[in-house]
C-alpha cells in the first residue's frame, strides 16, 4: 500500500527501506533534501491517493507538535496520521483530538529496534482506535520482525507509546542490573576474568538476555572499557516512567534508582555530597576534601 | 569418567542423569535410601577408583560444612571435591583450607539451570587451581549447555560462587525490572492488554530475553496473576552480593533495592511505616488508620 | 492592617485567631456559616479597604483555582491575593498572570506550623515581588514565630511554594529515616529497650531534632506502635519535590524512596512481588504463596 | 570516683578533661608521651585502686582487640573494662567473652558528642549487665549532657554499640535528606536565596534540627559550597547498619542510599556507568563519551 513517512534520519530511512523492500509504496520527505523524495510536505501529501497514511517520524516534542499541525492542514477526512517518535503519551491525546476536529485518524506507534531494524524489524507498540489500526496492518506487518511477536495493539490512543515508554524503563534497570553486576566482580580480587563470566552467562542462565549479548561484545571490544566514560545521558522516556508511576501511586525503586544513576554520572562534582561533607566537617570535625585538592 | 555426587535432590539427581546419559560412571549417594546409589558415604567413596572426584550438592550452610567435614577424612591425598552447591564464596576458602590440609584439591561450582538443567545443560561457574580444573573438565563439559557458552573457570577457589552469587544479584533487578513495568502497565487505563504488550515483546526489543519470555508464560497462566500473592523469599545470594558491595564500596542500587522490595513483600504489616504513621499523626493531627481497623 | 482570610479551616482559623492576637483587623470567609465572618466573598471585598489583602487558606488545586477566579474579578488595581494553601509552584505563575492582568499583585505563601501554629507560630516561605511582599510584612510578622527565623522571601513568585514542597521532601526522607532505624532496633535482640534509647537521643546527639521530640512522643503513648497500622498517605508535595527533580535531572535518591515507601505501605497486596513470585515460580519451581493461602 | 582511660586523641583526651571537671580522679594512657599521664598501661593498672574501671577509647578494630587482650591479661577479677570506641556490635561479644572467663566484666558504651562533648556533654548508649552499669553510673553522669536526656542503658552487652550504630545511620539519611533539598534547591531559577530558606526553617518547621542549624553554619561559611568537594567518606557504622538490616530482613531504602550516594562520591568515574554507556553504545549508536574527551 502507499505511506508518506515525513523524516529520513537513522530511524526514518531505515523504515522507508524495510517498507519498500517489502513492496510498500512510500513517499518520503525530509528537510534535508539529499534524502528527501520531495520538496515539501505539499507535495508529499500530493502524492499520495485517498485517504492518505502519513508516519511522522522526527523528534518528539515541537518538531513532532509542528509537523502535526501541517498535516492537520494539508490532510482531509479519513487519512490518518501515525507518529512514530518518541512522544510523551500525553501529547498523542491531544494530537488525536486535534486531528480528530477535522475527521483525519490518530495511531501513536512506539518503536524499538535501532540500527539493527532495517535487517532485523521493528518491534512495534500501538495505540488508537481499532479501524485506524486495522488500516495500517500492511505497513505493521512489514515493519516488524518476522514471526508472532514484535507487534501488539495496546489500547486506545496513547497506549502505544505508553508500553514503549515503560519498555524503555525496564531497559534502564536491566541495564543498571548488569552494570552493577560487572562492577562488582571487577572489584573482587578472587574473580580474574569478568568478561568470560558474562560471556558464560550467555547460555544455560537465568539472565541470559539480548542486552547481556550486547555486554560481551562491549567488553570484546575494550575488555575493561577504559575508553568510555562513565557518563549516560538519558533520553526522557525513563523520567516519563517515573512521572507515571508518580501519577499512579506506584512504587519503581529499581527503574528510578537506575535513573538517578544517570543523573550522578553526569555531574561533576555532586552539589548535594559537598552539602554531607559540609556537614561531617561542622559536627565532626572530619576532614574533607576541598575543591582545591580534587 | 568416574564421579561421586553427594546430594540427590532436584538438582543433584538430574546431574547424575545427566552425566550418566553423557557416559561418565556416577555413584551418588542421599540419606534418602530410595535416592541414594550406596548405603553411606564410606561406601561412595570405597566404590571410586583413586584419585577420586566427588562433587557435594547439598543445601549451602551447615550441611555442606558436615559432608565436606566428612570428606576431608575419608578421602586422600590428590582427590578432589567439588562443591556445586549455593555457599558463600567465603566458605570456599575454609573448606580448601581445611581439605588442602590433607593433600585434597578443592573447586567451587556455582550452578545455574533450575528444573531445564536436565535437558538443557547447566550454566557452570567454577573457582579453583587450574589443575583441578582441568581434571574435572570431562564433567563439566557433559553438564553443561552445547555450545560454546555456559562454563566459564572464573579465577580462584571462591570466583565460581562469587560469579554465580553476582548473577543471582542481576536476576533480582530484572525480575524487578519487569515487575515493576508490568505494574504500572497494568495501572494504566490506555493499556488495555498488558499480557500482549509483554509478548510483544519477545521479539526485536531491547528487553527481551529469557525471564521476559517466562513473565509471558505465567502470564498465559493466570492474566492478571490474580491466584498468587505478592509475596517473594530470598535465597541469601541477594543479601551476600549487598555485603560483597559493601565489603568493596560499590553502589548497587537497583539490585538492593529488588532486594529490599522483597522483605517488604514478607511484612504483614511494615513496622517503619507504623513510625511515619505515628509522626504524621503527632506532627500534623493527619488521620492515621488504626490496626483495628484492618 | 486589615486582611481577608478565605477558608477557616483547620490552618485558616487559627491563623485568623493569632492575627486577631496580634491586632490585626480579619475578615474571615467560609463556605460554612457557623465559620465565617461575613456571607460571601462578595461581602468579604467589601469590608476590606483598598488596597485590599485577601489570604486564600483553601485545599491546592480546584479549590483554590475557582476562588483566585473569583477574586481577580471581585478585587480592583492595586490589591494583592496570598496564596497560603499548598497549592503546586507551577500553579503559582498561572495565578500571578491571571491576576497582574488586572492589576492585582500576588504573593505565594508555603506555611508550615500544623497544630502547634497558633500557639508557637507558622513558618513561611513567600514568593513573590519583593513590593507586594514588604506591603504584606506586618502580616507575616504576626504569624511566624518569635526569633530571627520562621520566615523567607525565598525568590519571585513560586518560590515560597517550591520552598515549602522541598521542605515537606526533606521531612519525608527525616521521617523514613528515624522509621527505618526504630524497625532495626525493634528486630535486634540484645536491645531490649527502644523507647529509651530515642529518648537518649534527644540531647547531645547528631540526630536530635522536633520530629525524634515527636518520635518518642508517640513511643510513650503506645511504645511499640500496635495500636497503629504501617499505613501512610502522603499529601502531594511529595510527588511534587520528585518530579521537580526530574526536570532538573537532580538525583534524589533517599526522598524517592521514602515516598516509594509510603505508596507500597498502602498497597493490600503488590502487584510488582506478584510478577517475581510468578518468576521464581516459572524457573525454579519455587514455593510461591498463592492468594488463597493469605 | 577512679577511672583509667585509654587512648587520649580527641574524643579521649576531652573525656578525660570533662571527667576531671566533675571531680573523678582520671588515669589517661597513651602511646603519646606527650598526651599520656603514665608511661605503659602496666602503670595505668598500678595507680588504679580495685575494683578497677577502664575505659578504652582507641580506633575500632585490632587497636582495640590488642588493648583488651592486654587488659584481659593486667586486670583482676571483679574489675570492668568499657569499650567506649566505634566498636562493631559483634566485636562486643568476643571481647564481653575473653574477659568474663578471667572474672572481669565488660560495658559497650556507644559515645555521640564530637568537638562539642567536652562543653556540653556526650550522649552515651551502654549495654552490658544492669550490676557492671550500675558500678559505672557516676562516670556516664558526669560525661553525659545536663538534663533528662543523653544517657541510655539500651540491653545486653552490644545493645550500646548496636544503638550507636543506627543512630550513624539515621544520621547518614538525615545528612542526604537535607543535601538532596539543597541541590534541588540551588538548581531552581524561582528561588534566589537558597541560604536563607535554609536559615528560616530553623524555627517553626517540621524539619527543624541540630543538623539544619550546622547546614546553615556551613552556608554561612560559603554559601554555594565552592570550596568543598562533592566527597564523603563513611565511617563503617553505615555499612554495619546495612549489614544489620541484612542479616533481619529489615529494608533500609533511605540509610541504603545514603550509603551508597556516599560511595558513588568517592569514585572519579562510574564503572558501572562505563557499562551503561556501553550497552548504550552498542544498542543504539548513541554518541558516548569517551574517557579521553573527560
Amino acid at each position: 500500500m502507499q505511506i508518506g513517512i515525513v523524516g529520513l534520519g537513522k530511524m526514518g530511512g531505515n523504515m522507508r527501506e524495510r517498507l519498500r523492500r517489502a513492496g510498500h509504496t512510500v513517499v518520503g520527505y525530509d528537510r534535508n533534501p539529499e534524502l528527501s523524495d520531495v520538496g515539501s510536505l505539499v507535495d508529499l501529501v500530493d502524492k499520495l491517493e485517498a485517504p492518505r497514511h502519513v508516519w511522522v517520524m522526527v523528534p518528539a516534542g515541537p518538531a513532532t507538535h509542528t509537523v502535526i499541525d501541517q498535516l492537520a492542514s494539508l490532510l482531509r477526512h479519513d487519512d490518518i496520521v501515525v507518529d512514530g517518535g518518541n512522544s510523551r503519551w500525553t501529547d498523542d491525546e491531544r494530537h488525536a483530538r486535534e486531528l480528530a476536529a477535522r475527521g483525519i485518524g490518530f495511531v501513536d506507534a512506539g518503536v524499538s529496534g535501532g540500527v539493527w531494524g532495517l535487517q532485523n524489524g521493528y518491534a512495534l507498540m500501538v495505540g488508537g482506535d481499532p479501524e485506524h489500526v486495522d488500516r495500517l496492518r500492511p505497513i505493521f506487518e512489514a515493519l516488524k520482525p518476522e514471526g508472532p511477536y514484535g507487534f501488539v495493539h495496546a489500547g486506545r490512543v496513547g497506549a502505544g507509546h505508553f508500553a514503549k515508554m515503560v519498555h524503555n524503563g525496564i531497559e534502564y534497570a536491566m541495564m543498571q542490573a548488569y552494570a552493577e553486576g560487572w562492577e562488582l566482580l571487577e572489584n573482587v580480587e578472587s574473580v580474574d576474568n569478568v568478561r568470560e563470566v558474562f560471556r558464560s552467562w550467555q547460555q544455560g542462565t537465568v539472565i541470559r538476555s539480548w542486552l547481556l549479548d550486547l555486554a560481551v561484545d562491549a567488553l570484546d571490544e575494550d575488555e575493561h572499557l577504559e575508553r568510555l566514560r562513565g557518563y549516560a545521558e538519558d533520553s526522557g522516556e525513563g523520567r516519563w516512567t517515573v512521572e507515571a508511576a508518580l501519577d499512579h501511586a506506584v512504587p519503581l525503586p529499581a527503574i528510578t534508582a537506575s535513573l538517578f544513576a544517570r543523573f550522578s554520572s553526569r555531574q561533576e562534582d555532586s552539589p548535594q555530597m559537598k552539602m554531607v561533607a559540609a556537614l561531617r566537617k561542622q559536627f565532626g570535625g572530619h576532614t574533607v576534601e576541598s575543591a582545591k585538592e580534587k
